[in-house]
């Protein structure tokens, strides 16, 4: 009955009070609300909106529905970065292991692809034999030996968003920013953090395209994470188009491979750069952002970066011979190049059909329960702005038959658009939003 | 996938086209797409609407996911009666045989209690041995025999309504105009009509209370009977106050027998002869409704139309001898006098107070499952604007046990508002609507 009551009051534009909210989120956890009942409500929640007393209540209710992570004897900072989503982010990859290697601890909790985004834990299972799936209790000893782990959310953490999430995915409430906005706090809290970065994403690729929202999602969340005595620092970056050259679970292993070894391209580096370099000074092992770079630069000049992800490899069951010699990866059986169909300008690498056309090749997920391909996907390596010849190499097609490379070819058509004019594309990290706001980030 | 995209769009404000509700209805009633995508869809529909192109494709869909009732070998009208539902609306149960014993085919579907509103279902199998569960060909015998069947929607008609009835039930999207419209056309469509009355209620206690809403709705219900050749009248009728005076299952069978031989409510017997005089007129066995009344007078008074009563239960396999004495139906443990509290008015008699009351007296279901004890409820004798005197009985309480009377007596004091002043209540039948639109019903 309880559930019908707030269905029908948020139908008809209502609030829902704290304790409603937690007694709800710890029914559907225990299987006491139906899954249509919280779809209707999610529904609901979606057209008719929450306030940010509201999202406040729904992320502690989801919080509240599980355990939270106790850090506390780890004695040192705790900092983790969350991204909104896209296509081609593997930063997670190199920015976790890269900030652990500096005496920062990095308890990760990560999800699978969505949509036409990529998931961090569908990118870690593309090296064989690696586990995401740790318990608390492994995740604990590992941070104590590696200060660093990259796992999925356990059945302990907020088992009431794991429940939703997956029901927003089958349900298109995804796009709602304080269901977002509750959803990422209510695992990120439960990490007991002393400090969070959020990559908020924008442009056609992201949840959120306009900035508008993305803005207001970053400070909603930076509300959140203040309310609980952890310091947060959001910044905007580009999802207009791929971010790196690899889309695709174990082709994107390759490159944050690369990129632990001062070898990623250039966007990956500064976005990492750009976000390690905070979560440094939230951790306050750095005074300043420009100090905090310094110190990444060094981690990956030294091979102490790549050192600490084979380590967090070979502790989660993966094989750590992969950061020597990527090829141990899942290998495509077929690929193929893409060239330009005309000479002009590149107008335009859209992120949405390229992540489409992965999940098409098999390589993401229409349902929970797909069995995703690693290997498949594409590298692109025309920029937006770049001028091309025709005939001239845009992208490798990787796929596991020639239907596959068929359906890719398909992607990178609507995906690759040349022009004789482009437009300037979204500037890679735009904005720097604190407590305090957002301001404009300082080009480089 | 299919699902989902149309969740998104209608989220978004979209169309959904005839060729994508019959996918979806049938997938649906063939359980290809889970309740909970389908309540998603339902909270999108009730909060973005549907335009009346989509309401027709939607009855059809639903229509088409299942079989139709053929009823041509018949050789006579073949006229229905519907009413979106109120508190104390026995009518299906007099009207029902008293059309029937006039030449008349009544093949009526109808439903169980839903909310604060009573089934006839619910009522009818409140006689001792009484089964609604009929098979079509079960159906279509006793059509022959006796010209009426009383019974529930069977699994082959509209099936994929079936389903999202029972859905919107538990989801907060019972109100909605075009999805009631749908939903109770697609059922009638399929009983294979000459013509059909609708009993539309407006008020406190109806599913839509505003007059503008219900008068659209019953535009869009005659709109869609006439697309299938089906003549359809609407009459709006008051549910500011119960229709009679008893309210709760094996009481309004009751209060239905007396209405049977003639000693009926004066409110019952008016509503019940404005309904069947439209379903005589339609049905072509009566030039007009004032020679419709009298053949309805006539069949009461000669008795056929209990006798009809008579012959449907036993051919369903109920006690016949309730008609002639109704004490063998199930009767209430305890029961108890309500007085008036002060003396004045009746200001009002609440249907949805006492509607919730007999639900929470364990006579009405707040689950599909829940097993309804057919004894309990109310006979309310006090009137909107009655005068009464403080001790005057007003009503009497039937339970199954003391707490139940408590719970009842809670009940009538919500309900019951006995004032200094009254409004007059809402004219009994205020509307008769056509394909031609609205006029104001003559008052008697």
């Amino acid at each position: 009955m309880l559930a019908h009551r707030l269905i029908e009051r948020k139908r008809d534009g209502g609030r829902i009070e704290p304790g409603e909210w937690r007694a709800l989120a710890l029914a559907y956890a225990k299987g006491h609300v139906p899954d249509y009942q919280m779809a209707a409500l999610l529904m609901a929640c979606y057209l008719r909106g929450l306030d940010r007393a509201e999202t406040a209540a729904l992320t502690e209710a989801m919080l509240a529905s599980g355990e939270r992570f106790d850090l506390s004897h780890l004695g040192r900072p705790r900092v983790d970065k969350h991204s909104t989503g896209g296509v081609g982010d593997k930063v997670s990859l190199v920015l976790a292991p890269l900030v652990a290697s500096l005496g920062v601890a990095v308890p990760m909790m990560s999800g699978r692809s969505l949509g036409h985004t990529g998931g961090t834990l569908d990118k870690l299972e593309s090296i064989p034999g690696f586990r995401t799936d740790l318990s608390l209790e492994e995740a604990r000893r590992q941070l104590d030996d590696i200060g660093c782990v990259l796992m999925g959310q356990t059945p302990e953490i907020a088992p009431a968003d794991r429940k939703m999430y997956a029901l927003r995915d089958a349900t298109a409430t995804i796009e709602s920013l304080p269901l977002m906005a509750a959803s990422i706090m209510s695992k990120k809290l439960a990490e007991d953090l002393t400090g969070l970065v959020l990559d908020v994403k924008r442009g056609s690729g992201a949840f959120l395209p306009d900035l508008d929202r993305v803005l207001s999602l970053a400070e909603v969340m930076i509300k959140l994470a203040a309310d609980h005595g952890c310091a947060c620092v959001a910044l905007v970056t580009a999802m207009d188009r791929p971010l790196g050259r690899a889309c695709g679970n174990a082709l994107e292993v390759e490159e944050a491979v690369a990129a632990l070894k001062g070898e990623g391209p250039p966007d990956l580096m500064s976005v990492t750069y750009a976000l390690g370099a905070e979560m440094l000074v939230l951790a306050k092992v750095a005074d300043d952002t420009d100090a905090a770079r310094r110190e990444l630069e060094k981690a990956i000049g030294t091979g102490r970066a790549a050192e600490t992800f084979q380590r967090i490899i070979e502790s989660q069951g993966g094989n750590p011979g992969v950061v020597d010699d990527p090829s141990v990866l899942p290998q495509a059986a077929e690929c193929e190049l893409f060239t330009a169909p005309r000479r002009g300008f590149v107008a335009r690498v859209d992120p949405k059909a390229i992540g489409r056309a992965i999940v098409a090749m098999g390589g993401g997920r229409t349902r929970v329960d797909d069995v995703v391909d690693p290997a498949v996907g594409f590298v692109v390596t025309a920029r937006p702005g770049d001028w091309v010849e025709a005939g001239e190499p845009l992208a490798t097609i990787f796929s596991r038959d020639r239907a596959g490379i068929s359906i890719g070819r398909h992607g990178l058509r609507a995906a690759l658009v040349i022009a004789d004019e482009a437009e300037p594309p979204l500037p890679l990290v735009s904005h720097r939003v604190t407590a305090n706001g957002p301001e404009p980030y300082p080009t480089e």
